[in-house]
């Protein structure tokens, strides 16, 4: 019987192909105990199976570079960090020292605690990253065991002749990094999310993939013929006959989009009627920049630098952030655009080396430009870098979380003392940098005339601006009719800084998921909004659509909308008057 | 020598007297075990250590009942009822028995945990109620060590032969309730906050007190003369003859002042130039209603009504609720306004009957309004208890964390729903009954033109409104300098709630902090505030203010502050250009 299952798209594309289920793997549940005086040799035990998943690590790494699968082995690198991770591997190594536990219990206990704590952050991307702790404590559980990796996969793709859609509770980092695209078709998860690094790692294959699908989706044969829509995020079961032409129509539409899209890369980004915006993209690394590059990207709106920062004991030097920088310039080239905010970590993103303490609420904490300004050490390590590396390209320095005047103030006489030492040290800088802010706190853009007077640009960073503006935490799933920033409170917001800022003849961007929405894209262009940075992959899409827009037409729809009762009533709004969302 | 001590001003007025430290009781520190097969015994002797505190405290309140001491009773009931909490003495009983804890290390443990909990909440209530919880245990402990009562604070205090100061890192309700007046001229602790039951006891017997001044304070010795400036939070240790002379003249001032206050009990609230406004009360209970009309409110402009539901296993009956709103309306007499806010839990105020799941981030979380409309039969409980209760007094029914115009229809079609049973039960209630919001989501401040059209009234929530719009969590100590209602994005929101509300003839209250605030009382004279609500204590010197002030001079001032660049200008700009704040 035909049946559909919904889920998270998190890697666009479609499959056909017959179901194969991966069971999960047992893992030790409850504490096995280990007598008094066996501690010792406990540990022993512990600590070559630690040894025993380093080399077998090292092994994967060793093939996935030979094969240029860079991508992917940046995230076994992590992997391996991970298992010198005093927090992972001295936790357990504790559980068995004073509490006695069994070599497995405590990995597993270490483990789950290291990914619960990660689970429950604020940050998708360090959320995801439960999913390698898992991975690398189960890693070791095994080598307990004595049990080399895995080869479930292997064998349940073997035994399918045609191509195979896997289906998974979860698909660790290492699961994913097996799966072989001649074989496997596509893939189904009832956990994780869009930044799940199987996510990422399906997206960097090409393989379609859907995500967060429930427990549900795993209530199905081997064996079951299988549609995967990765765009819809849609699971279709033994479908019929007439949806499975339709999906192999799409198949091949889809292929003749891609080529269509193509010719939009490396071209301005203009409205039918002439008008030139700046198509650009949200960057965590120099990787990603390359990659926006390819994608068409003019340049990056967005660089998230507390990336360099996390996941390793200390902090990048002045160095090592210069290099990353001037790297993601050079990425480009000379003229384009490249928006470094300063690192935005703090709350619950936790630095091992800063030690900061936990809160209540973190997204309402201590972070960002809070922290920045209470420790003019690290600060202006990372200002210095971005300085020097404005050498080298179109930088632009921008300041997140800023909520008040006098923090904007502060955080430029940091700047110029930064500039004021390389002036003295006889370091290159480009002196006509642009500074400006991020527009995420109501206040900023509350006040947004009178940071128009000093600022260079604002950038709007619409998910935090919209869980601020409506206060609802954008991770919890029982507020997700608030967390939208259609809703006319946040356009409003976003018109008031436009104007603002156009007042006093700066440019605006726009850094959130909203700007990469095509719903949204009519209600920005109308607005006059300058600069839309969006993830890479939305780009060309973006660009294509822009073309069959006439801005001209779209500043009394952008009007209308700040009128209108909610966000549900905006997109049906403009799906109304904005035809060309349709072609 | 002569020193200065800051900490939080808890209860008002001077004290002058003897230095007394408490020392600290020593609790178990660390975790005991007993043996295997000793749970049943040791069982047996903390029930019996809780059933002889549960006598002991029956005492004490029996004691106090016959003297009176209506409002300490009350805390000492809630202190009853923790002996019957299952997540408290039941947490306990666990540990005994399945962790084979030693009952002391068990009740301390669970203790610690429950008291953790509550420190880390977001309400400043339920927050100090950790002291209340640790005092519970604490008296369990003693009783497993068969002590009795502990009279360190007897021995202490008869020791010094003028008034004593009393000094301790924290005082438990039940330390607070032994002070003698006569003997304890005042106290001074290193812990607790302004709503610590201690603090609540202080003002109630009219003790002045300094709560959370830092381990520093413990530093000094028994027997040095002491000031204590409860209004100032200041304690001076071993004052100059000046100081001393100057204090004993503010003493008596402040009997004088106090004289004079009262003549404004009973009187109208009018400015100087003939503009009368509102002065009503924030208020908890009927007891704080009661309490509120003797210390001058014209009514109540912000009835908390989650404390109905807070500290019991169930949810409170119709016929509960509507008992309580309605001895609340008649504490004041017929025409009295009682602003009714119907129930702000969830996050973090659990409730056990509702069984709310943890959040990340309470503060943006299901709270409020958004459980209210997702279960509608607890919420419609408690609107037929307003709507009966509206029959007996000027009541007025207002939603909590409206952030769009959706949930203000949802809340008013439940509403509507309440009536039409009541009219077919033939159960009298008020038919012109106003309904209105709580502004305290940036959003609904930005839309309020919007609602203006539909609500009755607005009530201005400053304190939530100001950390969602300076992203700022209002309890995190390191966020302090963006936790004030006088920033100006947070004055531009306000003005744009009044203006919106005058525009459609609708009146504005406030019921934040802010509202009993003398610094913003001119602003928002100037504004065109129609209703102020504050802590009752606050009324008489705000409506002795408000009679020397001239609204017609402060709409400029109202409209200057607007641009000012934060909230320190904002406050010198006031202090300079209102002579009457120092009067």
């Amino acid at each position: 019987m035909a049946t559909k299952i919904k889920g998270i798209a998190a890697s666009e594309g479609y499959a056909i192909g017959r179901a194969v289920i991966l069971r999960e793997e047992v893992v030790p549940e409850g504490i096995s105990y280990i007598e008094a005086g066996e501690e010792a040799a406990e540990l022993t035990r512990f600590d070559s199976a630690v040894a025993s998943a380093r080399g077998e690590l090292e092994a994967l790494l060793d093939r996935m570079k030979a094969d240029g699968r860079e991508k992917e082995s940046e995230i076994f690198e992590a992997h391996l960090m991970l298992l010198e991770d005093e927090e992972l591997i001295g936790a357990a190594q504790e559980r068995i020292r004073s509490q006695r536990y069994k070599a497995e219990a405590a990995m597993n206990e270490a483990g789950e605690e290291v990914a619960d704590m990660l689970a429950a952050l604020d940050d998708e991307y360090l959320r995801e990253r439960a999913a390698d702790v898992r991975d690398v404590s189960r890693r070791v559980i095994r080598k307990l065991g004595n049990r080399s990796e895995s080869d479930g996969l292997q064998a349940s793709s073997a035994a399918a002749n045609e191509k195979s859609i896997l289906f998974a509770f979860d698909l660790t980092p290492s699961d994913t990094a097996q799966l072989d695209p001649s074989v496997i078709g596509g893939f189904v998860t009832a956990a994780g999310g869009r930044t799940s690094h199987s996510a990422i790692i399906a997206r960097s294959v090409g393989i379609p993939a859907i995500v967060g699908a429930g427990e549900g989706a795993l209530h199905i044969e081997n064996g079951q013929l299988i549609i995967v829509d990765g765009a819809a995020g849609l699971v279709l079961v033994d479908p019929k006959d007439e949806e499975l032409a339709r999906y192999q129509a799409l198949q091949q539409q889809a292929a003749g989009k891609r080529a269509l899209l193509d010719q939009y890369r490396g071209q301005p980004s203009v409205s039918a009627d002439g008008h030139q915006v700046e198509l650009v993209a949200n960057i965590g690394s120099v990787q990603d920049a390359r990659q926006a590059q390819e994608l068409g990207a003019e340049g990056v709106g967005l660089f998230r630098t507390e990336f360099l920062y996390m996941g390793r004991p200390d902090l990048p030097t002045e160095e090592e952030q210069f290099k990353a920088y001037k790297e993601a310039a050079e990425a480009f080239g000379p003229g384009s655009p490249i928006v470094i905010r300063t690192m935005d970590i703090g709350g619950d993103k936790e630095l091992p080396s800063l030690q900061l303490e936990k809160e209540d609420n973190p997204f309402l904490g201590y972070r960002a430009i809070r922290i920045c300004l209470d420790r003019p050490d690290l600060f202006k390590t990372q200002l210095r870098a971005v300085l020097r590396a404005s050498a080298h390209g179109n930088l632009k320095i921008m300041f997140p979380m800023i909520a008040t005047l006098g923090e904007w103030r502060q955080a430029t006489a940091l700047l110029e003392q930064a500039k004021q030492e390389l002036r003295s040290e006889n370091i290159a800088f480009n002196e006509q940098i642009e500074a400006g802010i991020m527009i995420e706190i109501p206040a900023a853009a509350q006040m947004a005339d009178r940071f128009a007077r000093e600022v260079d640009f604002f950038s709007i960073g619409t998910n935090d601006l919209v869980q601020y503006t409506m206060a609802a935490d954008r991770m919890n799933p029982k507020l997700g009719y608030l967390s939208d920033p259609l809703h006319p409170p946040v356009l409003r917001l976003i018109d008031r800084v436009i104007r603002a800022a156009h007042k006093e003849n700066k440019w605006v961007g726009m850094c959130g998921e909203m700007a990469g929405t095509p719903v949204a894209l009519p209600i920005l262009l109308g607005m006059g909004l300058d600069e839309f940075s969006m993830s890479a992959s939305a780009v060309l899409p973006a660009r294509a659509l822009l073309s069959r827009l006439h801005r001209s037409k779209l500043a009394s729809l952008s009007e209308a909308v700040l009128d209108l009762d909610d966000a549900e009533a905006v997109r049906s709004y403009v799906e109304k008057h904005v035809p060309e969302l349709k072609d």
